[in-house]
């Protein structure tokens, strides 16, 4: 990660307290946690993609456990939702467009990371996909509720597309960070675009969707 | 993998394509999923076991990863499920047996790659029962269900049998693909006996099993 | 491990026999399962813990499976759990020290062992926290209910501070078994007082706890 720019870590890092955040205010609204459920929902959100994405691998400990930003970008942004809970409904707006940075940014790196173990081009499309959504899902998992990326294609399908033409760009030798910032601007206007117009992908045929 | 004869092969291809639909079909039957979430299902519910068993072994990136085949079929058998949904409910015998093919040969050959690694035959036996039955016990986790493999020996008894014939069979150094073959049967014919006549394993003195 | 005396590693085994014990006495408490299940949760309730903190740092495959013992006494526990069931409700506090011996030893020994990887401190002391409840974290998860490392601050933050005792006598020098014995009983004695008191950590600011 050395010569990577400092707009690709901030917005790494952004994303990652997003994460943190929303995490934590997920915590919030459906069950009552004190303040270290709070604090370890955030960053089992925020961290456990990279995680997942890192066991995968094969590259242990994971990432995250070698670099404290992560660890405390993500507690803090916890700590803030614990501090301010539902008064941060206002900014809820904003708080989905960061959650969306950090899901585009999830998605390129972990593809790219997967790219550079020398994994094969549709397995680190997965693992990327796997890296943007995998917090989410282990934070519904253990509040008992069935995961976002199984009921709805307006995670997954963005995650897919930000860590395809990340694959892409390596194939073709053009990968830098020009490609990866192309590469997640499409996953993040997917996933705006997603969640603006409710998007699905396709439903089973014969059955139609809850409302 | 590379001797062994055709039939394992393919009997372990059709047992991953059916853990895909198997998976796929619990998904259509229990939760309302779009595509993504079908798929998804059915390729944590192949592919899972055998994902946890190279974690616990440190074979990492887990074999699947390598082998595009088995993302193809079980992808393929959860493809199926997604446009056939209820329809298969008339082939629901068949779909039955090839799961506990699947279940065979994931726990011999699961049991078999632990001994390859080193691992004590205990520990081996219980590595193949949960390569064959990790992925369901993904799958019903993700979907919100206590999974199968707690709530029936159904599961987990023909899985440790094979896995103990398995281990058996290389403790008396006659481990080979015919004796791979009766493990597999021993395992399969055990479930398919459990499925028809409702075995199973003892319950708590003093509890009646509910209905 | 080598070198350990005696009083250690006999509550590292008494605390595994505690936590396989726990594991299913909640299996038979909340959801009726026959032995499999029983035994099955049980051992993931002692090993799991472990089992995590080695996956993260690589150690695979994991301590556990070298050593039948930790294997042997979690069953041993888990099918005393079995045969008595409810009769064990007479001995509940006993087994409640148990159970806090074992988060006491876990949480200690899981620090250490972080710390053996050349981990960082902060990670360290998550590691040890994560090691002592991961376990329950996966029985809880498996059962279908909100783990209680994120419904209280009982489990986590005594964890935690034996976890921090651990690290902290490592960075002063001093670690060695005296060390090892008053992190764990700092830990032991925070989490007894936790539960005589129902100490809990503080909740989000302007919500009540539920009774």
């Amino acid at each position: 990660m050395g010569g990577e720019p400092l707009l690709l870590l901030a917005l790494d890092l952004a994303g990652t307290c997003a994460f943190g955040l929303n995490g934590a205010l997920t915590a919030l609204r459906t069950v009552l946690l004190d303040i270290v459920g709070v604090i370890t929902l955030g960053l089992i959100t925020a961290l456990g993609g990279g995680i997942i994405r890192d066991v995968l691998l094969g590259d242990l400990p994971p990432a995250t456990f070698h670099d404290l930003r992560y660890l405390a970008i993500a507690a803090a942004g916890a700590f803030i939702a614990f501090l301010l809970g539902r008064r941060l409904d206002r900014i809820a707006k904003w708080i989905l467009v960061l959650d969306a940075a950090g899901l585009s940014v999830f998605a390129v790196n972990g593809a790219s990371k997967a790219l550079d173990f020398g994994i094969g081009p549709v397995q680190a499309v997965i693992l990327g996909a796997v890296t943007a959504v995998g917090g989410g899902t282990l934070r519904d998992v253990l509040i008992g509720q069935i995961p976002s990326v199984l009921r709805t294609g307006l995670y997954a399908v963005p995650a897919l597309a930000g860590a395809s033409v990340t694959v892409i760009a390596d194939a073709l030798e053009v990968y830098s960070w020009p490609a990866a910032l192309v590469a997640a601007t499409a996953c993040f206007l997917l996933r705006l675009a997603g969640v603006r117009f409710r998007l699905n992908a396709p439903s089973p045929p014969g059955m139609r969707r809850p409302a």
